[in-house]
């Protein structure tokens, strides 16, 4: 592939950034009440004032992580904006549960008051999320032990007893494991370790293995096949569940794990994440008709009960964009750049929207825009962005940039 | 409209009719467990073990009306396998909640332990019409009793106290009104009324007049839009959530509204019902590019969040033949039946499968089959069946058949 190519993809990359970031700098924040609104139409008018605490917490880690290594968005905006949607997080999130306990909401009205809780840890995560890297930002000692403190929240109900997330046990409710809880903590151990020294990574390395073993067994048939429910001792489970491929999320898994690698150097792991998280999940998620990636699969080939599994969705493409570039950083093997290339040439032909900026977030099996919205209840100020500030950067430093 | 196109339609509906029963029978039934797989492929393979309460509860009712109802149906077979639902739903659907209080599980596994309980009525609501239709088959007064003690706990969770349902109490969750529950209602006090004489419709008078009442609260915006979701006190609630429109939703609350009016004989309600509730849903949620009626609609305009709003389901089609066909038995508006003949060209065009029977029950916005299964999750032996059957009968009548 020319340099000029790669030139090409990087001066578009960025131009995108700038115009994504434009885009929620203009259209989410709340003066009124701090915290981010995340339901932008088209145009970005607000068609609905819920605030989702996934997106929140996002929200102010994407803000932040572009305020701390971008000179072009240092400024006082941003660094104000992340600002008011931490403390809309740490004054509203957190509500009681049954007996005692809390949790963090799932979703709070336009003031705050808590909608919805999910019997799951995410919103947590990505409350410590924001929070740990706003506290990067702002220097806040407290605000990074708070993040601390709710990781430890989270990994006690995960590795100890999950009785704290109100779900109750039931005798046909098999425990499984969902690829997305150690992609998540793994995600937290990586963002909560970086550039903190040795003492914090040892506290977090534990976990840390843990994780990347958990991912592991999602592997299975041989290692031809990443599924995203397996059994507590990395078994197939029966049915639907059991069968459920999802293209996008083995290849976020591919590059978590492949930024694991470079900080613990580990050759098998990357040429396993390479081949069977990044490449094969690539291929076999891969719409051969009209391109672009399924949403989910089955892997005997039964139709997925999920209505949507057929769209194309913006987040898979940006999690190929990003593992298979960081292959190539890890790797220099040519034929993960025309992977690259198809996932872009695909992606920057059907998302980005040339009329007023953001991508769409929702195609048809055939690539037409079927959800014209740029923001909601799932799609927020996240993907997009940590997306092209990772391409731009590993572009950077594969033309030797970044000195 | 000539009386052959209309022995045309009641020759096709029959066919249907018998060509979905034959599915079922063959493919469905579970003779080890009991109850019935509703997981079945497109050539009627059992593609996940799993049953859904909601499913085998309206397979019980589908039976149990057929056999009592249609003489080519009073087959031992089909008697059979109603009681054997039934003996598993009684055996198995009833499990524990949180301090001490019972629900009926959302779907348990092949042999009948509880995987998932949902905190919403629609379980216990359709156990209700499985076995009060299955008691009028068998005689069996103490199951008769059972389906009236569950209603009136049912009763209990919607007008007086939802605490036993099990979801928190939250302070941003506006209480609201979704149409979903006084339909559901109103079918149950239909069902348990039916052919029981002047004590049992007088006990249950109340409920169904409060859910008239409560559906009527959804006709908004001076009579010309049905909105899913009102507050309580029956205005607009903000956001998408008050947007929302459901087109199937509000053909099938038509024809609940109209079966009512022939039970009390209430001509406003008639026509509020056939102008409201069935014409004006049906020509705001037809898809005039590609035909057949959209899964979701915002009411303004907006695009719905629902990844599946612009896709063409069949039960929405079931609906509205039933509506319409029932909306002319009622008035004999020729118009009437001319929608009915639209919404027929439309279903029998996309959704019955010919190679292998039954219907297709999710196409794409531009008709293209998109989910192949006959039964998933919330697909099973209901909306077809009774739709054909329920035009087969109307048809009789109107071709004056049935004396």
């Amino acid at each position: 592939m020319s340099v000029q190519r790669l030139e090409q993809f990087r001066e578009r990359i960025r131009q995108e950034l700038d115009r994504t970031v434009d885009f929620w700098v203009k259209h989410s924040h709340d003066p009124e009440h701090g915290g981010f609104f995340t339901c932008l139409s088209r145009d970005g008018r607000v068609y609905d004032e819920l605030k989702y605490v996934w997106l929140q917490g996002r929200q102010v880690w994407m803000y932040c992580r572009l305020y701390r290594t971008v000179p072009r968005f240092h400024t006082e905006e941003i660094l104000e904006a992340a600002k008011a949607g931490g403390a809309f997080l740490r004054k509203h999130a957190r509500v009681g549960g049954s007996s005692g306990l809390w949790k963090c909401a799932f979703c709070l009205t336009r003031d705050g008051r808590a909608v919805k809780i999910q019997r799951t840890i995410f919103s947590e995560c990505f409350y410590v999320l924001g929070l740990d890297e706003l506290s990067r930002v702002t220097g806040d000692r407290d605000m990074q032990v708070e993040a601390e403190q709710m990781m430890e929240k989270v990994v006690h109900w995960v590795q100890e007893d999950p009785s704290g997330l109100g779900r109750p046990q039931l005798p046909g409710d098999t425990p499984s494991s969902s690829m997305a809880v150690p992609m998540m903590l793994l995600c937290l151990v990586q963002q909560l370790s970086e550039g903190r020294g040795p003492p914090t990574a040892l506290k977090y390395q534990r976990v840390g293995q843990w994780c990347v073993q958990q991912i592991l067994m999602h592997l299975q048939r041989g290692g031809m096949a990443v599924l995203e429910n397996v059994s507590v001792d990395g078994a197939e489970l029966q049915g639907c569940q059991g069968r459920l491929q999802n293209p996008g999320h083995a290849l976020e898994a591919g590059w978590f794990l492949l930024q694991y690698t470079s900080q613990w150097g580990l050759q098998d792991l990357q040429d396993t994440a390479i081949r069977s998280f990044i490449e094969g999940p690539f291929h076999s998620g891969w719409d051969p008709d009209h391109g672009g990636l399924f949403y989910f699969r089955d892997v005997d080939g039964h139709c997925p009960t999920q209505l949507e599994w057929s769209m194309k969705l913006w987040w898979p493409h940006c999690e190929a964009l990003v593992a298979f570039l960081m292959a190539y950083a890890h790797t220099r093997r040519p034929e993960l750049l025309e992977c690259f290339t198809q996932v872009y040439d695909y992606t920057f032909k059907h998302f980005p929207d040339a009329q007023s900026g953001e991508w769409f977030g929702y195609l048809t099996q055939e690539g037409k825009v079927v959800l014209d919205f740029k923001g909601g209840p799932f799609k927020g100020f996240f993907h997009v962005p940590r997306c092209l500030l990772m391409c731009e950067n590993m572009l950077d430093q594969i033309l030797g940039r970044d000195q």
